[in-house]
């Protein structure tokens, strides 16, 4: 039996999960891949960190250096997270050519390319399946899996905090700040949310999944994000009674082709893709609408696979270790088997182009807060008339003559462009009041 | 770029689908993988056969034996089905060191053994892929991106006829043979329907799926196999009442250690499984549940993962194209890699053992037929408290005294022993008519 040693940095809620699952689990591993995986040390915040499994103690050190030096260590797991500490980490235990594996997405989203180049120069190897959507097998199904697909449509509920907060919105009529509240209480949001309700979390994830989809590295700035904290129970309900979910989808589309990309050109010019995070309004008959809880999911669609979904736990200590060991065993056979290069980290494959936000078009739902006189209607709808935006369906409980009620519009198709200028010309109009929130409706037509 | 030549044997609906996927994607496989897969031959029934796209008509031959024998042909595509000229062709392609990719599951699963031996012994690898639930990466997933996970439990809706039949007597109310005709009339049913509707389609690939989490080739005579045909309108509808759908699932659970098996010893005697395929009580709430038409899904709960699921088209000349050119990907790698040990065909890992059926217990679901007269209950229900089963709830809809009407009952966990012979006496009670239907529940609890 081959054995490949191990050196993990980071002794926390992940790294002991992936810690423990070995226990369980390595010898099974090795008898499935004929590679044993022996833990030779754990690097650790402190000795007594509270962790939900216990680490062997001899095992544990204090100090990182002392894994990425060692010279029998073939491997490093870095599940110490952020951009900090763990990108230089990462960088000196390629530098030593050790292949490593990480589950930080937040890292790979800032500064992946330097880190893929690091891994190549190296002559070694870096895997992240654990980065995106936890024990979701998402990147090895992308990039092997499906290897044989042009991906047209990428959906992810990436977030399992989001995912929570809405599901619980939906299932209680609940605020968000109460919900939230509750979810701190209970170990499911940070004690500041912002990396995850405000959508930055997805928008990493997204960004990965973009890349690894379109063989092109899709810089974070380029992604738009928007998070969850604008919704309102009415906005739940009134999705609810015209068919549909609210949840947070990352997507990665397809652009249509333009008159300048249509063509045998278009094909070698490399994609033309849109990029974002936003609320979507998901049919409630849509696979993607009955993923609830903190569970993630991936939807894919392409040809010439067709429709398709990923389902599972998007984070926690075992269901990432699943992922960890997953990148483990394939780091072991890359190394006993000298195939460090089969799948390397990262491979630009086309020069792809993300388009700007303005110029992606969907659906739309608008809800407005307007004064209760007649005529009202008609003016809106003359300002979207105007900007050639068709609408769909509108929906207005009954109010009070006089008062401000809120008035929802279900668009036909439209370009964002379009959508924000007449959002913008509406939000003059006198008898239009307070905030208005815009979202994109997802048919999967 | 290196190069990989490959022949394909089987030019109908699934071998001109891969055909034409490879003229679509073979490009941007090659930007991706750094391996151009070339097609040099396609042997083919006729050349004119019907066929959904076309086929280069000077790579056809009509002799797979010009495949087979091509010294130029490194990897060999059985795309033939069946068991008869198909074994001939893989065990002819091994034999000359060609790496054989199949979608043929009945194969697999009446040679499975033979076949990986053969692969084995000449040095090269079988792939797999399509030969379960088409699309989806279901292979790929248990064996390298859970290869960390013990499998406790995986349900599959794996065939797509059965689940677009019970998706429609579910959604209509209408009977098995009307749907089923017409399920015949649109091309989603074969003129014999006995391979899908009898589940022995379902079952080649429980099989392949049992074999591969547990490390054991679980041969398909130790599967417990039930069709959809029994089911009426009258089940799905009081299932539905009760909160359950019915859908066909093949089940691979992990037997509850017994006192031979428990403590440590069990961890290295292997895994003792029950395999079957039956309809089932799926609750309403579970993911499982919204799983329509054809298309298939796999439910894997395992540990470190916990409960995950992957979803898409189960069959058809796109979809199964998918994991051909998937497998095909991985040959090209392996080939180019001198990696073809990396992942063999089937290691054997563990001793495992197949619980009968017999001894697996679950809830059930059992409609009998009584004469509605006082006192019938009663003495249903004796029998089962005899038996020890305790049951959970009772549906009788409205009758006329002395009539037969449909009695269900829902009961608590029980042995399928005891069931049995339970259901036996009941039958023979003068106040039951006719034939009863015993269903499994699952509650995945």
């Amino acid at each position: 039996m081959k054995q490949v040693y191990l050196g993990m940095i980071g002794g926390g809620t992940v790294g002991s999960g992936v810690f423990n699952a070995l226990q369980q689990n390595a010898e099974l591993m090795a008898a499935r891949t004929g590679v044993r995986l022996i833990v030779r040390k754990v690097a650790v915040k402190a000795f007594d960190e509270p962790r939900p499994y216990p680490i062997t103690p001899a095992l544990m050190t204090l100090n990182w250096k002392d894994v990425v030096e060692d010279p029998e260590i073939q491997i490093v797991t870095e599940l110490v997270g952020g951009t900090g500490i763990a990108k230089v980490i990462v960088l000196a235990a390629l530098e030593k050519g050790k292949s490593v594996v990480t589950a930080n997405k937040a890292l790979l989203s800032a500064h992946g390319p330097e880190l893929f180049a690091a891994a190549k120069k190296a002559g070694t190897n870096l895997y992240y399946e654990a980065s995106v959507a936890g024990g979701i097998p998402i990147i090895k199904t992308l990039r092997e899996a499906l290897v044989g697909n042009r991906f047209e449509r990428i959906y992810g509920i990436v977030n399992g905090t989001c995912n929570y907060i809405l599901t619980r919105m939906t299932r209680e009529g609940a605020a968000f700040d109460d919900v939230l509240a509750d979810a701190q209480r209970l170990g499911y949001a940070e004690a500041d949310p912002t990396l995850d309700v405000d959508g930055h979390d997805a928008a990493h994830k997204t960004g990965i999944l973009a890349s690894l989809a379109h063989g092109f590295w899709v810089d974070h700035h380029d992604i738009h994000v928007e998070g969850i904290r604008p919704l309102t129970p009415l906005d739940i309900r009134f999705a609810q009674q015209l068919g549909y979910t609210i949840k947070l989808l990352g997507s990665v589309r397809l652009a249509e082709p333009t008159k300048a990309t249509k063509g045998k050109k278009a094909k070698t010019a490399g994609a033309r893709i849109s990029v974002a995070v936003s609320p979507t309004l998901v049919p409630q008959s849509h696979v993607l609408a009955s993923v609830n809880d903190v569970f993630n999911a991936v939807f894919v669609s392409g040809f010439p696979i067709g429709d398709t979904l990923y389902y599972g736990r998007g984070a926690g200590k075992d269901a990432t270790a699943s992922a960890v060991l997953s990148d483990l065993a394939d780091a072991g056979l890359d190394i006993t088997h000298a195939t460090l290069d089969r799948v390397p980290a990262f491979t630009t494959c086309a020069q792809g182009t993300v388009v700007p936000f303005s110029e992606t078009s969907s659906r739309f739902y608008l809800r407005l807060n307007v004064v209760d006189k007649p005529g009202v209607i008609a003016k809106i709808t003359a300002v979207l008339s105007k900007a050639g935006i068709s609408i769909a369906s509108i929906v207005q409980p009954e109010g009070h003559e006089g008062e401000a009620v809120p008035l929802i519009l279900m668009t036909h198709r439209a370009s964002r462009a379009a959508i924000d200028k007449a959002r913008a010309a509406i939000a003059k109009l006198p008898t239009v009041k307070g905030p208005s929130l815009l979202l994109p409706v997802e048919d999967f037509a």
